[in-house]
C-alpha cells in the first residue's frame, strides 16, 4: 500500500500556488486514502473466498477417508470405521474450538505451545479471521482420520473416542505450533529471525505435521494391539484380508485427490499477494497454481510407478495398490509442494511409490498389520516428503513463499547447502519422538486398562453387529429379513 | 463509494491558483471516477465468484439427499427414490425458471407474491444477476428433496411428479417471498420499515422457509398415505425397516455437510461488504467465516449428543442415528447461523439432538412412518431453529447482517426483548398453516383420486421392479442372469 | 485501465500556477499508477481463484466418469473400468505436462499445432499461468474418459494404456489447438482476423473439441473390436447387459453435473471483465451465471424429455435412461452454452434427448455395442450441439464473448446468416475425419497386433479376476473367504 500513500503535507507545498493548497492536497489525498482502504476490503473478500472454499475442499477429505476406509475393511466392520470418521470431524470440531486452535496458534506465546483464543475468544483479530480457524480445523481432523485406518477392525470404540480427542485436541496442535505458528521453535517464519539452523523447517502443508503425526500414531496403535485374527498364519505368512468394496476405495481416493487441492494450494491462505513489483503477472496466484500442479504430478508419477512396479512384482494390474501409490505421492509432495519445480515433483512421486512398496515389505516381515497401510503410506511417504523438500527446494520459490530473510538455506541438490536438510532431519526425529511418547504411551495405557482391543468373539462377528446395531448392508430385503440383522435399529 | 467521490466543482476552487483549475480538477476527478467504477467491476467479480461456487455446493446437497435416501430405503426401492431426486432438480429447473423465481423474488410486488422475471425476462437487472437465480434454484429443489424422504417406498411416481412441481413451483416460492424478498410481509429487510413486530423474521438460510416447508409437506404426505406395510405389527409395535446401505447413508450425510457450507454461509450472497469503516479487518467476510463455524459446531454438538444419548437409550453406538442427529443440528442452526455466537450454536445442536429423539418417540406413538425421519428432522429441528434464533440472536450481529434499522429487536436471552421471538412464533404458525392447507389438500386430493399410494402387490415387490424396469443391483452377473431382473432395460 | 491513466505531462500544464506543477502532477499521477497496478494484482487474484476452483470441479468429472462407468458395467469388470479412469488422470497428467499442452496452446505457432511450453518450460508467461494448464489438463483427461466407456468390458489393459496416451497426448491437443488456440486455423479469435467463413467456429466448452473427439474415438474402438459376448443373439436381437449398480450410475451422473459447472462456466477463464462501460452491473460475471443456467436447463429439459419419451416407448420410468438423457443435454449445450439464451437451451436439451434415443435405435440396428452409450451420447449429442450453436447463437452474446470483430456472423435462426453454421459443419467433418484417421487407425493396428480384445475366456470370467487380482466386492466375509477371490491381493 506504500505506493498509494498520499501525504497532504508533502503534496501541499507542490500545489503552493493554488488558492487553497492545503485543502486541495487534503481533498486529493483523502480520496487516495479511501482507495487504499477499498483495496484492503477487496483483499479480505478475495482471500477469504479463496480460503473458505479451500477449507471446504479439505473437509471433503474426511468423506474421502470414510469411503477409502470403508472400502478397505471387511463388510462386517464398515459401520464402525465410518462412524469413527464422522466422529473425527465432530469431536474434532468441539475440541479444536475449545483448545486445539489455541494450543496451535494462540500467539503471542512460547515456542512450544500457544495460549490464546480458547473457545474462539477475542476472535477475529487482525491476524486471524474465522475462515482460518475453519481451515485449520479441517486439517486437524485429517490427522485423526489417518490413524483410525491403522487400527481398524479390532479397536474398542471407547478407545477410539479417547485417542481421537487426545490427538486432535493436544498432540497434533502442539506439533503444528512448532512448525506453523510464527512463534514455533522450528518455524521458518519466526519473527525474531532466530531460526533453527538459520532456516527453520519448510513443511508447507504438512508431510511431517499432518501425515507423519497421523501415521506414527497409527503405527503405535497397531503395533500395541497386534494384527487382526487371521492376518498371519502359523508359519507367520501373511494372509490376504480383502476390503469389501473396490468401488469405495476408488471413490475415496478420488475424493482425497479432490480435497488435496484444498490441502496443498490452500495452505497459502492468501492468494492476493505480489512477488516483487505490483502490476506483474507473476504473484502468489501463480505459486498457488504451480502448487496444484506439483501436487498433481507427484500423485500421477507415483500411481504410474506403482502400476508398473506391482505388475512386475505381483503379475497383475492392481487397482488398490495404484490408489495407495497415488496417495503416497500426495503425502510426500505435501511438505514441499510450494517450493519445488514440477519436474522435481515427478521425482518425488516416483520415489514415494517405491518407499511405500518397501514399507509394505517391511510390515510383512515384522508381522505388522495395518488394514489401510496408513502408517506405511502417511508415515513412510511423509518422512520421504520431509527429506525430499530438504533436497529439492528451489531458491527463488523459497524466498517468495518464506520472504524477508534473504540468503536463507534451500535444497541441498539445488545448491542451497545442507542446513535446510539438517533442520528437516531434526523435524523427523522430533515428531517421531513426540508422537511416540504421547500417543505410544496412551495406546499402551489403554491396552493395560483393557480398553484397546475388542474380544476375539467380537472380532470374529464383526463390530457392526456387536457394537453398532447391525450390518451395513441389506441387499436382499423381503419383509422377513426386516426382523433380522441390518443397520437401522428402532 | 462515497469517500471516493471526487467533485470537480469542489476541487476546482481549491486549485484556483492553477493555470487551468477547472480542467485540472476534472482531470483528477475523472480518474477517481474511473477508480470507483473499477471497484464496482471488481466487486461484481468477487461476489459472483463467491455466489456461484456457493450455488454449486448447494447443488451437491441434491446428490447428498439422493445417497442418503437411497441408503435409507430397502434395496427394492432404490431406483425409485433416486429418480425422484434427479427429477427434483430437473422439474425444479424448468418450473423455477418459468415462474418459481418470479413468485419468490419478482419485485416490486405485494407482500404475498412476486410478479416479475417469469422465464428470466428482463434479466439481469441491477438487483438480480443470473448467479442469484441459480443459487435460489438450488434452494428450491432442496425443499422438494426433503419431502420425498417422508413418503418414500409407497408413493406412486405420478403423485411424486405432481407434488414436486407444485411445491417447487408455487408453495415454496411464496413462502420464500414472505421472508426473503424485500417486499415480503414478514421480511426483516422491508424497505418501508413496516416490519412485523418492528422486527420481521430472521430466518437467514431457512430453518423455516426450507426445512419446515419440506418437513411439514412430508408430514402430511406420510400421514395421509399411512405407514409402509409391516412397519407396525398387530399390536401396533413398530418394526425395524432397515435401509439397505449404511455406506450410502454416510456418503449422503457427508455430502450434505459439504453442501451446507454453500447453504448457510452462501446465503450472505455478497462477501465484499464492510461493517463500519472501510479498511478494517472485520467485515462480511468475517461473518461468513463465523457462519461456517456456527454451522459446523451445531452439527458436531448434535452428533455427539445423539451418539451418547442413543448409547444410553438403545445400548449401542448407532451410526445412522448419529448422521440424523448431525443433520438435525444443521437444520436447526440454518435459521440463525449468521446472527449467533459459536457457543450458542453448540446449545442449538445439543437441543436439536433431543428434539429429534423426542419427535421420533412421538412418531412411534402415533404410528407415523417416515422412512427418512424427514418430518421429524427437518420439521421438528426446523421449528426449534426458528425459536432458537428468537432466543439467541446477538445484537451486534443482527445489526450487521440486517443493517439500517438501529434499535431493532434481537434474541430474548441476549436482552433483546420478546419481539423477535414473537415474530418467529408467527412464522411457525403461518408456515405450518400455509403448507398444511396447500400440500395437505393436494395429498388428500391425490389420495381421493387413487393417485397417491401404490398397490400392496407393488409395495411388496418393490417399485424398482414394477415401475422402473429392474432392480438397482446385480452383483452376481453371469451371462444367464442378464435375462432376469437388473436395472438396465433395453 | 485507460481511463485510469494519469499523465504528468498532461496534468502539469493544468496545474501551471502551482508552486511546483511538474512535481505535483508526478506526485498525483504516481499514485494513480500504483492504483492501476493494484487493480492488475487484484484481477489476477480473482481470476485465478475463479479458474482454479473451476479446474477442481472439472477434475471431479473424472470421479463422475469412474462411478458412472463402474455402475454401468457388470460387477466382474468393475475394477478394470475404474482403473482406466484413474489412469486417464495419471497418464494424462504426465503426457499433457510433457507435450500435450505444448501441442495445444504453444503459441506463437502455425494453425495446425502448437510448439512451446513443453514440460512447462518458460512458464508462467504473460499469456498463460499455471492455473490455465491445470484447467486444460482436466479437460484433456475428460476426453479419454469418454472413450473408455465405449470399449468397456472387452479391451486389453495394454491397449487401453496405449490409446489413452495417444489421445490425451496428441489427438485431442491438436484438435483443441485448431479451435481454441488463438493461432488455430478455425479459431473464432484469431488475431489476424483471417477467420474461417469470416467467423471461425464457436465451440465454447467443447461439444466438438471434447465430446465428439471422445465419442468418435470410442465409436471406432467399439466397432473394431465388436460387441460383447452375448450382446446379440443368433437372430441379432440385442440382449440386455445390465450394469451392476444403479446407485453408482446416479452418483456418477450427479458428480458429472456438479463438475459441468466447472466445465462450461469455467471456460470463460476470466470473471473480471466488463462488457461495455466500466461500473455497470452487467459483465462477464453475468455471462458466466447465464452459462451455468443454460447448462442446467439443457440438462433438465433433456432429462424430462427422456423420462416421458421412454415412458411412452418402453412403458416404465427408466432411471439410467434419464441419467443418460441428462448427460446428453449437457454434452449438446457445451458448445454454445455461453452464446445462447436460456429458452434456447431448453430446445437444445429437448432435441438432444431425441437424438440420443435415435442413436441408440441405430446402434441396435447396426449391432453396435457401447456399454456406456458413449459414442451415441457424446458423439451424437455433441454433433447436435455444434449444429445447435450455428442456429441459435445470439448476436449480442457472440459479440460479448468473442469481441473485437463487429458484424461477425451468428446463429442462422437468430438472423445471423449461414456462415457460422457453415463453419460448424466444417468442424463436424474435420473432427470426424481427423479422429477417424488417427484413432481409427490406431485401434485397427492394435487389433491386427492382437493387442485390442481380450480372449473369450477372460471375457466370460471378467477382467477383475483375470487381470486385476480379484473382484471388486466381498460382501460376505468370513475368515474362510479371505482365502478366495476378493480385490485386495497381498
Amino acid at each position: 500500500m506504500d505506493a498509494l500513500a498520499c501525504s497532504a503535507s508533502n503534496l501541499s507545498p507542490l500545489l503552493g500556488g493554488a488558492a487553497n493548497a492545503t485543502a486541495a492536497a487534503e481533498y486529493i489525498c483523502g480520496r487516495f486514502e479511501a482507495v487504499s482502504n477499498k483495496f484492503v476490503d477487496t483483499g479480505y473478500a478475495i482471500d477469504n473466498t479463496y480460503l473458505l472454499f479451500s477449507a471446504y475442499l479439505v473437509f471433503v477429505m474426511q468423506l474421502g477417508f470414510a469411503m477409502l476406509c470403508a472400502g478397505s475393511v471387511r463388510a462386517k466392520n464398515t459401520m464402525n470405521i465410518m462412524l469413527t470418521n464422522v466422529l473425527d470431524a465432530a469431536t474434532g470440531g468441539l475440541f479444536y474450538y475449545l483448545f486445539g486452535f489455541a494450543f496451535a496458534f494462540g500467539n503471542p506465546s512460547n515456542g512450544f505451545i500457544g495460549k490464546h483464543f480458547f473457545g474462539l475468544e477475542a476472535f477475529p483479530s487482525p491476524s486471524f479471521d474465522y475462515g482460518y480457524f475453519l481451515y485449520q480445523w479441517a486439517f486437524a481432523i485429517a490427522a485423526a482420520g489417518i490413524t483410525s485406518g491403522s487400527i481398524a477392525e479390532r479397536t474398542q470404540f471407547v478407545a477410539y473416542l479417547i485417542y481421537s480427542s487426545f490427538l486432535t485436541g493436544l498432540v497434533y496442535p502442539i506439533v503444528s505450533h512448532w512448525f506453523w505458528s510464527s512463534d514455533g521453535w522450528a518455524s521458518p517464519a519466526r519473527t525474531d529471525n532466530n531460526l533453527l539452523f538459520g532456516s527453520g523447517v519448510i513443511d508447507f502443508a504438512g508431510s511431517g505435521v499432518v501425515h507423519m503425526v497421523g501415521g506414527i500414531a497409527g503405527l503405535w496403535g497397531a503395533l500395541i494391539e497386534g494384527p487382526r485374527i487371521g492376518k498371519f498364519d502359523h508359519n507367520d505368512r501373511p494372509a490376504t484380508m480383502r476390503g469389501h468394496s473396490g468401488t469405495l476405495v476408488i471413490l475415496g481416493t478420488f475424493l482425497l485427490w479432490f480435497g488435496w487441492y484444498g490441502f496443498n494450494p490452500g495452505s497459502f491462505v492468501y492468494i492476493l499477494k505480489t512477488y516483487g513489483e505490483s502490476g506483474s503477472y507473476y504473484g502468489q496466484w501463480s505459486a498457488i497454481g504451480r502448487t496444484a500442479i506439483t501436487t498433481t504430478l507427484a500423485g500421477c508419477a507415483a500411481a504410474l510407478t506403482t502400476l508398473f512396479g506391482k505388475r512386475l512384482i505381483a503379475g497383475h494390474w492392481n487397482v488398490t495398490d495404484v490408489c495407495n501409490g497415488l496417495l503416497g505421492g500426495f503425502a510426500a509432495i505435501t511438505g514441499g509442494c510450494s517450493v519445488v519445480d514440477p519436474w522435481a515433483a515427478i521425482i518425488c512421486g516416483f520415489v514415494a511409490a517405491w518407499i511405500l512398496i518397501g514399507c509394505n515389505k517391511l510390515a510383512e516381515k515384522f508381522k505388522y498389520d495395518d488394514p489401510l497401510e496408513a502408517a506405511q503410506l502417511h508415515g513412510g511417504c511423509g518422512v520421504w516428503g520431509v527429506i525430499f523438500t530438504g533436497l529439492f527446494a528451489k531458491e527463488s520459490y523459497v524466498n517468495e513463499v518464506y520472504p524477508g530473510k534473504p540468503g536463507r538455506p534451500y535444497g541441498l541438490f539445488m545448491g542451497g547447502g545442507g542446513k535446510l536438510l539438517a533442520a528437516h532431519i531434526v523435524q523427523i526425529l522430533v515428531i517421531t519422538g513426540w508422537v511416540s511418547v504421547t500417543m505410544g504411551t496412551l495406546f499402551w495405557l489403554l491396552n493395560k486398562l483393557k480398553l484397546l482391543r475388542i474380544s476375539t468373539d467380537e472380532e470374529m462377528a464383526g463390530m457392526d453387529l456387536t457394537s453398532h446395531g447391525g450390518l451395513a448392508y441389506a441387499y436382499h430385503d423381503d419383509l422377513d429379513s426386516t426382523q433380522k440383522g441390518g443397520f437401522m435399529m428402532a
